[in-house]
């Protein structure tokens, strides 16, 4: 038999999250407002408790994770690194192709890594209820799953047009306990500003968002906090111990050296999940080529500028230093719904800067193709996102098969497609298409960055 | 840390599967013709391939898995053992209660684990297509699966109510690339007679094992067979692998006996799979209650006689030594699609009359509660087939909650429930009921087997 598997036990779960803002050649910007000055913990303090404030502007290299949250990431980690034997016989590489399967745990993806953590410190700072967004249901479930195995009250807005055609996640949110609201909802001033105007708005992120943090900051108890899957640090934070964990079974399966990681990037988390601690390889000197991969159609690491933006459409939060395609940029309607957006996370677009990271983007239908090659060769249904990194990934084993080189490619498996496969339908039935972002259309975008301050 | 979960490495894949017919204090009766003489191999030839025949009759303690399956096994298994300590502490309860989590499969549940082995001794008998029925979808989907890692073809007929109103099972299927056609069809004559005479038929799954049965045996290349999910001797053959890792798992967690095995049964592999090596240990004097759970409203095990019935609708199949309904029973539409069946394994039903093995039967909205209180301590969504187990299995750890009894209970967590939610839906909604067979209507449907042979 070969083995195509690494499970470690769950004493063999990571003590410690890695921080990459330690290493980086130079400390990361910090988030500004509007007129440029820096932004200081207490004007975040409405929306996040302290304790995560603090982890989010944190220099430390190691910071250690709670016993009490690897007591509930125990119950799907550390997840098994596979070797993908299948898939390399099919493309008939000499590549050795790993990948980290996140699909795993309840709620099917890599969200609940930082959702858990997210729940426990809002716990410990005596907070009762979190609010967020969801789109296509991917966070929004797993902060419901974490929400109540803590013992909090989870809201969440889910986009209006979402929670009318997925009414799956829906119900994976519901069977959790939590609350879910279409947006834009009569429940919040944004949301009524917005439905007076446009009653039957389909809704946006960007809307939904809005929302959660008025919900969070208006709860007359002060027991509400808002949260955040993706973009930030301090869930960047949470996600590394997805490479981590990896480090410890390529070492198991006998390799020495890895020469390509590769994951999907909507926001940024599941890249640097398994990315950042191979970054930090990087830094130290190892030849790594570390590939986060995005939609052409929202095009935001690969032909966006670096600038400061906000992270949201109605402009609530803070300016933070990233690629950006503008803060009102409405991504197509592609099927990867967790990579439609328009900024990515400041942490890794340093990365970027700094040459350590280097993106691609890829259409859709390749994305599908690979999808459907995989499950055919591995087994397991990906999201549309996870997709992504397939077809990367396949297309650096194909190059390793022209070259003759037996090259080591990691990537992570961010999630299962089980809740998705209405993109397959559309796929196999020719009704998909993929879109390139026009250069006009992304210049207008662009416009309303006009007199917001520009990273040094 | 408390301990969880323990996954064991690749390398401790169970060799071989065991077989309780071995064991079972009298050995068990043979199918037979509709005039009572003993059914021959010769007589299943042109349904199954010759080897699995040798398996259905076998009466060795031991098969040899072959290496190719564990390699193919190895994808999901070992499925780790779980303890379900956020379920027991919810219930207060001193039992300890252990779970196999077969739902981490790619198809999300146990039934790979025999679709494996079937696709792979078809095609070591040179069989290039295998034929079934499937009615929910979770063994279509499991067949298809594994006939594409074989490089078989997959036909599956899909009773066309669940056709229509679960078209992403259907599309799990079609991304492993079977051929999944509405049942009844216009591609074979028990198809067109059917759709002849009632054009608007939802169909059901007596008549989609008539159509798959027969586009099997009359495929011109002889190159086709039938694939079964459940009921019959090798299928539950396979399965045993869960119960033999179950003995290792538990031995790593300290313990050093069981009292109470649970699982759902249907047809009965799942439970099988589970039971059976812990029947073993029963016959040679281990105390252990061991429980297949039925639904109240399909009481095959709890009400039914045992008696020599056919294992489908048309009674195209031999006549089987078990519990029956009646072949003609139709069970009312509850949610548990995998449960909704007249019959109960040959193998199980001996056990039960041996005394080996106490069947218990529940409400569905008992069902649909414990799933939902599942979901809420220990994360995992269940199918609605596994929520009966975990309805008998809250129901043993209150009793020893009561009793102050340290009792160790196993049970089966068969599989997922993403692609049921509808179910959960209907449940939160209050759409759902609970249904008791009347007696009356039990009377009836036992008539067809007037005139049949008799077991002795």
């Amino acid at each position: 038999m070969d083995r195509i598997k690494i499970s470690l036990d769950e004493k063999d779960l990571p003590r410690r999250w890695y921080n990459l803002a330690a290493d980086l050649p130079s400390p990361p910007l910090p988030p500004v407002t509007p007129d440029g000055k820096p932004i200081t913990p207490d004007m975040l303090a409405p929306v996040f408790p302290m304790n995560l404030i603090e982890q989010e502007v944190c220099a430390r290299r190691w910071v250690d994770i709670p016993d009490e949250i690897l007591q509930i990431l125990a119950m799907w980690r550390p997840s098994p690194l596979y070797r993908a034997r299948c898939l390399e016989k099919h493309l008939k590489t000499p590549a050795r192709i790993y990948y980290k399967h996140e699909g795993l745990s309840p709620p099917g993806s890599h969200k609940p890594n930082t959702a858990v953590a997210q729940a426990w410190y809002n716990k410990q700072f005596g907070i009762k209820r979190l609010c967020t967004e969801t789109g296509a249901g991917q966070w929004g479930s797993a902060l419901a799953f974490a929400c109540r195995l803590l013992g909090l009250e989870c809201k969440v807005f889910m986009v209006r047009i979402s929670f009318d055609q997925k009414p799956f996640r829906r119900l994976m949110m519901e069977t959790w306990g939590a609350a879910c609201t279409p947006s834009p909802s009569p429940e919040t001033q944004a949301g009524r500003a917005i439905l007076e105007k446009m009653p039957d708005t389909p809704g946006s992120l960007g809307i939904a968002i809005s929302e959660a943090i008025e919900a969070a900051v208006t709860d007359p108890t002060g027991k509400s906090r808002y949260s955040l899957g993706s973009v930030l640090n301090h869930v960047l934070l949470h996600q590394t111990v997805i490479g981590l964990e990896a480090k410890k079974q390529l070492k198991k399966f006998g390799e020495k050296k890895v020469d390509a990681v590769i994951a999907c990037a909507g926001g940024g988390s599941n890249f640097a999940g398994i990315a950042l601690p191979f970054v930090a390889d990087k830094i130290a000197g190892a030849q790594i080529d570390i590939i986060p991969v995005e939609p052409e159609s929202c095009p935001t690491m690969t032909r966006a500028p670096y600038v400061y933006d906000h992270g949201d459409t109605a402009r609530m939060t803070p300016l933070l230093p990233m690629h950006s395609l503008g803060h009102a940029f409405v991504p197509p309607p592609i099927h990867a719904g967790g990579l439609r957006y328009h900024g990515i996370a400041p942490l890794v677009s340093a990365g970027i800067r700094a040459g350590l990271i280097t993106p691609r983007a890829y259409h859709q239908l390749r994305c599908y193709e690979s999808a459907v090659l995989w499950a055919r060769t591995e087994g397991f249904i990906p999201a549309p996102e996870t997709s992504h990194a397939i077809a990367c990934v396949i297309d650096e084993a194909r190059k390793a098969a022209e070259e003759g080189k037996e090259k080591v490619i990691l990537f992570n498996w961010s999630g299962h497609g089980l809740m998705d496969l209405s993109g397959y339908d559309a796929y196999f039935r020719g009704k998909l298409q993929d879109y390139s972002l026009p250069q006009e259309e992304l210049d207008r975008s662009l416009a309303v960055l006009a007199g917001l301050p520009k990273p040094k």
